[in-house]
């Protein structure tokens, strides 16, 4: 019995791509949508979502952002007005042709990010630098058309937010940039459990379209790379492309300087492969959509179910996502399938529990289990959650610090990678030597550490002296 | 002064189309779009949406509903499994044929409403009467290529919840139908101050694919109908088509019973020609963005500016939603500014109202104007706000009560149409009838009340004697 859902998982240190697979389907996370490439949100997986979505747009709103909604569809033209944006999104891009069974004049884009389109309304709206900042965030669902998708990871369709700033100076949009980076940096810590490295992006990483670009990357237990989030700082290209100017205190016409930054439902693929185990899901209780589960033990017992309620409604009327399981299936069924739903604690009452006015908790993340008295059990329970929580960060940390390596040369970095480790290296910044390491090992530069003190003159990767050593992390991606 | 924001709205009882036009762009509620038909929806506007997301999604849960996610794009296929539906929602439909640089095999439909997509899956995932009943939501964007547009009543994108639920017994689906029928009704009174008509709408006017729909219309100050929100009962009509079938407790294989209800975005222009005035709009304080506006008097006078952030953080901390308009421009400016906005309550406080431990309040929607202590000032804000809620629910009742005439024939039909009223008729549910009144008044049924008591035998239209006379409401619609 103890197996059953444990077999129909594959072995994650086998076959990683399947155990991922495996786990979002079985734990009804997400399945796939009839058109190839997308994906639907089952109700669990959007209750992460909609955990990820509120403790975000309380910061956003914290930090002086408002929600608005912009259309979905973009004229083409209005794409092409920024050459190295359209550029980039131009292959990737759905169309709309007819519409009310008319051929359209203009072939319409479904937005695969919106600056474009803020950018035509920045224009119209702003006059003077008593407009500005314009501090401006959206929910949204975007389309890119993409040849090999995974639920989450890589998707045609997806759910974002995406930020779009306008300021009056370079500073401000400089700051921003960061601001927001961090921001993303404290959430991945605070909520999500996830250590993550940032550090601005390459030249061949960057958005196409910005003058540069700053992501969060986090580490799967299979080595690899998430890019979790990224800013960018426009400057002002996408203002002269969209001629967004504005009257200066000094009565100067100025060009505004502009930020965008955006993450995505990939961050529930993280948190999957930063957390999970051979047993399922491990669920970060910031975002789990249950927090504790609540298993009877000889249900039919008299005052066992109601025991049961009492605890739930106790727990929830403390803002503790709760919930009771009372189908007719066994405690031990029971358990295996919240453990691999990733429910971070599981709450096991039965009649003799009741006579010592005590519970049996078990923890999710590192199996420890307690027997615990009634009262103040809201309290006991906060606790164990704000623990699982640091359990987490540290194992993740701990995992993430154990498969970071110094690579001095090429061939430390070949091992490194080999063995599923991020290469830490120094770097001149050299798009010949970021070519190579991609040729070689299909491994991509994910972040330069430029606060990071350089551990040697040379490159790690052509080994010649570095005119501009940067600290860099080198991993295989998804 | 006093007049420079009215003089900039069109006259409400001269020209409500421009009244309208006018109040939703200078008080920056919405723009129009790059692509013809489409919103821009603006902070103050999608603020409202949020705040009316916050409250129907809590009630929806409340009720044991649980939100997902489905995909935008719909094979053209999926959508012609139901012919009634296909013919209902293809001459609208907008449709992707290109992604990434390709030519698409079949075209793909930009979701108008997902009950086919939603069934393609259920007809997956639903085998046994203990999977039942699936009561899901969704918060997204649907498309609908309309002709004539007009922000936020009908656009070619709009923003809306669509309900989809599964049931094992007709009954169960036809009660889900009203319960929800009921939640919008009480939701529109409770929150949007917003009395509605609710009941069952003709064959006619029905959702393409349901048995029955349900709907709730509300009145606004044209003497229009606005229809707010519906409820469908599809009976078996979907799972058939669609092939959702099930295992019943009694050993039978039975097709499942299905319902679906949304609102949308259209429920801010609702709340804008219900309560709105010359002076531009008048909030619902459940919903309004900003409840309370502080204006500052003499606000360079030392302490007023410090005095007024203290009123500020006091209010916010007990969560009324506050803006301190600390702008160098007049009181003068800002009272018409915010009147015009429909912030339900303005704040004055000035050196001699700091003196005397008292601020001036007047409130939007009566235009009363009241000193009160500092002292406990949330909880005199908060029964304002209450009170203020309950006068625009009964002034617009009223309103409504008074612009609802009992019509015996048609010559009381079309001067009640001609005087900007609603219809109530006495109707056979003959569509021959139904025809008529649109032919000649360009009126439509909009809902049948069918609780309550006939007033005569004979139809208020043709004047014939009804087999089976329903009390019914005729009206000139949105």
């Amino acid at each position: 019995m103890a197996n059953q859902f444990v077999k129909e998982i594959a072995d994650i240190n086998q076959d990683f791509p399947q155990w991922y697979t495996d786990v979002v389907k079985k734990t009804e996370l997400v399945d796939y949508g009839p058109v190839k490439g997308t994906m639907v949100i089952r109700p669990y997986g959007y209750g992460i979502w909609e955990n990820i979505q509120r403790e975000l747009d309380a910061r956003f709103k914290a930090t002086g952002h408002k929600n608005v909604y912009f259309p979905l569809l973009i004229p083409i033209s209005l794409l092409q007005k920024e050459a190295e944006h359209v550029e980039g999104f131009a292959p990737e891009v759905a169309l709309v042709t007819k519409g009310g069974s008319e051929e359209l004049a203009e072939p319409l884009v479904v937005r695969p990010t919106s600056e474009t389109i803020f950018c035509s309304m920045f224009s119209k709206w702003i006059e003077s630098y008593r407009d500005l900042p314009y501090k401006y965030n959206q929910w949204a669902n975007v389309m890119r058309w993409e040849k090999t998708t995974r639920p989450f990871l890589r998707t045609s369709e997806f759910l974002w937010q995406e930020g779009h700033t306008v300021h009056a100076t370079k500073e401000e949009a400089e700051k921003e940039t960061i601001d927001m980076l961090y921001l993303y940096r404290d959430f991945a810590r605070e909520v999500l459990a996830l250590p993550v490295y940032v550090g601005q992006k390459s030249e061949k990483e960057k958005f196409a379209g910005a003058l540069a670009t700053f992501g969060m990357e986090a580490m799967m237990k299979d080595g690899k790379s998430l890019q979790a989030g990224t800013t960018h700082n426009f400057a002002d290209k996408f203002s002269r492309a969209y001629d967004i100017k504005f009257l200066d205190k000094d009565g100067v016409l100025k060009y505004a300087w502009q930020t965008s930054w955006g993450v995505s439902t990939r961050l529930i693929g993280a948190l999957i492969m930063a957390h999970g185990d051979q047993r399922g899901l491990v669920l970060p209780p910031k975002v789990a959509p249950i927090q504790v589960v609540i298993v009877p033990i000889a249900s039919k017992k008299p005052g066992v179910l109601e025991a049961c309620q009492k605890v739930m409604q106790q727990l929830q009327e403390k803002g503790i996502r709760t919930h009771l399981d009372d189908s007719d299936q066994s405690p031990g069924w029971k358990f295996n399938q919240w453990e691999m739903k990733g429910v971070p604690l599981r709450l096991e009452l039965g009649p003799r529990d009741i006579e010592n006015n005590v519970a049996v908790i078990a923890e999710r993340c590192d199996n420890q289990k307690h027997t615990v008295s009634l009262d103040d059990l809201d309290k006991t329970i906060a606790e164990l959650l704000d623990k699982t929580h640091e359990n987490m960060y540290n194992k993740a940390l701990e995992f993430r610090n154990e498969h970071t390596r110094i690579c001095h040369n090429m061939e430390e970095i070949e091992q490194a990678l080999n063995e599923n480790c991020f290469a830490k290296v120094v770097w001149d910044v050299d798009a010949k030597c970021e070519a190579l390491v991609k040729e070689k090992f299909q491994a991509t530069v994910r972040v330069m550490l430029k606060e990071e003190q350089p551990f040697q003159e040379t490159c790690s990767i052509c080994g010649h002296k570095c005119e501009n050593p940067v600290v860099t992390l080198i991993a295989r991606a998804y």
